[in-house]
């Protein structure tokens, strides 16, 4: 049996569109081993406009308009998208039949998660579940939007919004399930992982900065990445989610790296160690601590290993001791999956039966 | 709602006896987070004896009796397991009700993956589920056990049967569902590596061998690690369940190591290289090619950093590219959980809902 969802998209920049086009590319598995299909039936966008149809959007056309910098529709006008979301759910029985999906990926305000928590709240309340590839509504109000999801019965998932396409709250959800979580460290940030990876060697910050830039990967306010804004926003997110802290990127003790992190980035290998902007967090007495800083770890530390745009979390368990996950490359594509593997988790929870993946047992 | 499991335990090792005791350590959260409840209602080995109690056993008390090598129970006589398994079910409604579940950890022969095999075979063709922690049944029989369990619709589960209690084919069931895996490589047996670790300084191949089997890492029968016939086995699992592969331990290529192994070790590592018994498979035009061998990695590599008894896969993917899995230190209480997760999975099923986990929308 297929259950059809229907899709809003809020934000319709690169992420949304690739993860349209990997709809289109995983049309026929979708429907095969998981019994899901789907409509996109509203799309938002800040500065191209907006398109909305009842019967569903030719999304890889508007994708390809969006990609030229066309607008997609007619101008977006005053309303905001938060105004937006109940309106299009009170239109479609989806809402009411929990078939109704809000995909937000706008662009992030650091300092307060905005508008992304707008709209995840918006959504949840109007009926819709909500998948988002932003880390703000996890790293500013999980626990608030984690209960008006519970209240309203629909699903709020993120799985992209950390490291990409590695599974992280899947995994902790889906595969460890009897474990306590009690820390976690890791290397969450790309960008700043390259230029000490580069810097090592010689490179100067500029010059690696500006390539990370160049590729598209650096946010384009780079002080968001090289002074640990992205690293605190992640480990708030995982901290909030993974060990039921209250944590905000302000709230999290926060380092950066700049062009004197070379010196010490080389003088660091020439002792056989590497220099790394670790992300860690951990429950203690009095709560959860949580910080992002520069250390210098031995060379056969895992994280010590990663190279370039490698990202990884060691976590610390009670149960099964240090497991660590692995991204040896992240990018468009990895983000998008993470939304379509948040897809397929809801239509597990609405087909309410086993996941069906053929020839599994 | 909470659903009584009626679990019996084919084989009462360390394994089997540490599952017991985790069970206990863990009756409140899996009542309370998961809905499970379990009742012990039978035992069965080979040398110890056996037990039945449709009320249940004191399985705690028959683990430390166990331990202390006194029988649990009268005589095994002459009648196997897999033929006791049956007339079990039979008598427990359990089985009708999709509530009984095997839990299979004899000791194996991996020559022919057996008594396990049988013993999986006629749970399931008995109305049962199993969960195992042998890697015999997924190494030489996954294809046709995992049809007997659709047909069946009972659930044929073994977390722990490769690499304790990372979660392996969780990982790729659960939080990879519309990825496909086209290869992977890895360190997955933890006495080879950790011998080979040793030789690097300097020990000799039969002290650190012998280091491992007094820890009671190594198996028995050292041949079974040092000759790559685990390796071999968890290669043929993997790669029958993830790559759609027909291949038996014996199919795989496979290489082992030995006391001249010390000198490519030490040359190796002083070439800023690391020798490692190195596991891969992959799709191929024609078919699935998979292989057990020494390889030197550059220092660089992940599984080049893996010290001692670490373990890690390497999964190669289409959508998500690589992505790594490591486990830091393994062990029973690792492996009795893989065996708990398995029973996790099994209570979503028969309550048909979503994880229920709390504190997580």
């Amino acid at each position: 049996m297929t259950t059809t969802f229907e899709l809003l998209l809020v934000g319709f920049g690169h992420v949304a569109q690739r993860f349209v086009t990997l709809l289109d590319e995983q049309r026929t598995p979708l429907a095969r081993d998981h019994g899901i299909a789907v409509r996109v039936v509203g799309i938002v966008t800040r500065r191209h406009g907006r398109a909305f149809a009842a019967r569903g959007l030719d999304a890889g056309a508007l994708a390809r308009r969006a990609e030229r910098g066309e607008p997609i529709g007619r101008a977006s006008g005053a309303a905001a998208a938060a105004a937006l979301i109940p309106e299009v759910a009170r239109r479609h029985p989806a809402a009411r039949q929990r078939r109704l999906v809000v995909v937000e990926t706008t662009t992030l305000d650091i300092a307060r998660g905005q508008p992304a928590i707008d709209h995840v709240r918006a959504a949840l309340t109007s009926g819709a579940h909500v998948i988002t590839a932003n880390k703000g509504p996890a790293a500013f109000a999980y626990r608030a939007l984690a209960q008006t999801a519970r209240r309203a019965g629909r699903r709020f998932l993120f799985e992209g919004a950390v490291m990409d396409g590695i599974p992280i709250f899947n995994l902790v959800r889906e595969t460890l399930p009897a474990v306590q979580i009690l820390g976690f460290r890791g290397v969450v940030n790309s960008t700043t992982n390259y230029v000490l990876t580069a810097m090592e060697t010689g490179q100067t910050f500029d010059e690696a900065l500006a390539e990370m830039q160049g590729a598209g990967i650096a946010e384009a306010d780079a002080s968001l990445d090289v002074d640990g804004w992205d690293a605190a926003a992640k480990t708030a997110a995982l901290a909030n989610v993974l060990l039921g802290a209250r944590l905000t990127p302000q709230t999290v003790e926060r380092q950066g790296i700049g062009a004197s992190t070379g010196r010490r980035a080389t003088a660091a290998r020439a002792a056989g160690r590497r220099l790394k902007l670790v992300a860690r967090a951990g429950r203690e007495r009095s709560g959860v601590s949580a910080r992002v800083a520069l250390e210098e770890l031995p060379d056969d530390d895992l994280l010590a290993g990663l190279e370039g745009q490698q990202n990884a979390i060691v976590f610390h368990t009670d149960l099964l001791g240090e497991i660590a996950i692995v991204q040896r490359g992240g990018g468009l594509t990895q983000t998008a999956y993470a939304l379509l593997s948040d897809l397929i988790t809801i239509g597990r929870d609405v087909s309410g039966g086993p996941p069906a993946r053929r020839g599994r047992a």
